[in-house]
């Protein structure tokens, strides 16, 4: 190992879609540890479209990324070298230290993890925030009854392909909302979600909505905000509850995010619609975390990931996400357990 | 008394704001009653801003009104004949029998209402349907607690002036958006709001109710929708709550509401937006009356009511409420007690 490292900077606000100006690389060195520190090598770096929000600076539900600082971001990662009585040498970390190849740690800045319960990289999605997203968002606000209809758009989504799998094992009707045959192959064959609608080849979403929902929409997952949920709304029954969790249709629109406003929508259908981010649900998270766990080893949960390889292809990586390219939970992996 | 009777009948769906079209009068016959049934005469009826959604043919909370036949709506009247053994010559009765100047009710599809504990008319108002849509809207949903900031848009109309008074109550800061400087004055001087916001003289609303909640908005109880309601969500506090009684502002579009998407909003602050009606809480009903009638009784809640005379004006009243002109419940006073 030579004593530099590589980290990627935000170098510039995005006006609508990142693109090259937005992410600078640079060289810098890497810092032995001190006494109750350690030396983490990166091993996957978590790309999450939430991290667009943070690109800008403006009021959100987490602080601005800092001008020419390190993008922040979910890390797993291998200590490497340590003067730490907690973490040895070979120890697996989760942390959120972001885009670097290497980072010097307080102890208490990263948690390890278990190495044996599944592959490390699930630290990042089914058994990390993904997961918990999915769980606290479809249980606490879409509050599913068996044999009601959950609908979930970006459902072949790192969050959205978790939430269809946990409302099955509520015993829900579960209908996705995805930008590909493939990927709504993926959910019906692999998932069992009960139906799927591409919304790239749909002539008219709304129609298809209601076909794929004889009974309407008890619960909408939302992933994506603009007109694929207008068309959602459209179908909600009484009492409909709508978990809104991420609207990624927004995140680079340059103007407003116009559309029908949804108050009266609302009123005609009592229907609850609620705002989360994970963080929300912290004091809960051993919760959540006991019952993904065991779903996962009862084999009633699957997850898929897309990996790509290489600390330079990052940047790529992220801009995929809204590309709608990947399926699962995408990561970037950085170097060999 | 002659043997007729004067209704008026929805005559042609309005399409935008309803006019002379949109109403007919007739006359009809006097129906005496038979065994179980009284014959009222109508004193007071009610308008409300939820009948302008009941003249178009469209899926909502309440079915539609039927073409050309009597608008359905609260009404107070007094028996003025009965072969009933539960109603007699004299009393005072609530029924939803709609706009004509006598109805020949069965015994059970009206209910006698007490004369003494308040003015007959206020249980159209704030002991009616009024108050407990404030009370509900304000407490199951949107959940004050001691010390949070209130908003209220149309806060000087029937159910916000009451929603500011149950706020009060409940130890929040109350502050009320309405159209005029004397309805303000109103809120202010009377009902103790602690500011108040004049939408239509605002140059910058967004940044008054900023100006006018040091804190933030905790509670939006939103009657009104529309612009108005972009600049409350403008100013929300992580954790708002907000509960959508009425969209007035765009019950007489012709085209679409458009404006903001809110799912941005809702995300950055977890915030909560639940439509309802009144009909939802029916099995708590007994709760909300006993609660308001206790509050009218210590004084702690006080209405304004204006009151239009005359049954050939209640066109022009309902379509009043559209206009902004009236503080507090709108009645047309159709007969002296």
């Amino acid at each position: 190992m030579d004593n530099k490292k590589q980290q990627i900077l935000l170098a510039e606000r995005p006006k609508g879609t990142p693109d090259e100006h937005t992410f600078q690389f640079v060289e810098a060195d890497i810092k032995q540890p001190e006494e109750g520190e350690v030396l983490i090598q990166t091993l996957y770096v978590s790309v999450d479209p939430y991290m667009r929000g943070r690109m800008i600076d403006a009021p959100s539900y987490v602080a601005p990324f800092e001008l020419n600082a390190v993008i922040d971001g979910g890390v797993i990662g291998k200590v490497i070298a340590s003067k730490s009585n907690q973490l040895e040498i070979g120890d697996i970390v989760i942390g959120g230290y972001g885009w670097q190849t290497h980072y010097t740690a307080s102890e208490d800045e990263v948690r390890k993890v278990d190495k044996e319960i599944a592959p490390i990289s699930t630290h990042l999605g089914i058994l990390g925030m993904t997961g918990l997203t999915a769980y606290f968002g479809l249980l606490d606000i879409g509050r599913p009854k068996e044999g009601e209809t959950v609908v979930i758009s970006g459902a072949a989504g790192a969050v959205g392909s978790v939430v269809g799998q946990i409302a099955k094992i509520k015993g829900a009707y579960v209908v996705g909302i995805a930008g590909s045959d493939e990927k709504n192959r993926y959910l019906s064959d692999e998932l069992q979600f009960d139906a799927t609608i591409n919304y790239k080849t749909t002539t008219n979403l709304a129609n298809d909505i209601a076909k794929a929902c004889p009974n309407g929409v008890d619960v909408y997952f939302d992933n994506v905000g603009g007109d694929i949920s207008d068309a959602v709304h459209a179908n909600l029954n009484k009492f409909a509850r709508i978990p809104v969790c991420g609207a990624i249709s927004s995140y680079n629109l340059e103007g407003e995010d116009i559309g029908p406003r949804i108050q009266t929508t609302l009123i005609k259908k009592s229907a609850l619609m609620q705002g989360f981010t994970l963080g929300d649900y912290a004091d809960r998270f051993p919760e959540g975390s006991k019952a993904l766990a065991q779903w996962l080893q009862q084999g009633k949960l699957q997850y898929q990931e897309t990996i790509k390889e290489g600390f330079e292809n990052i940047p790529d990586a992220f801009l995929d996400l809204f590309k709608g390219n990947n399926t699962g939970k995408l990561l970037v992996k950085i170097a060999e357990q």
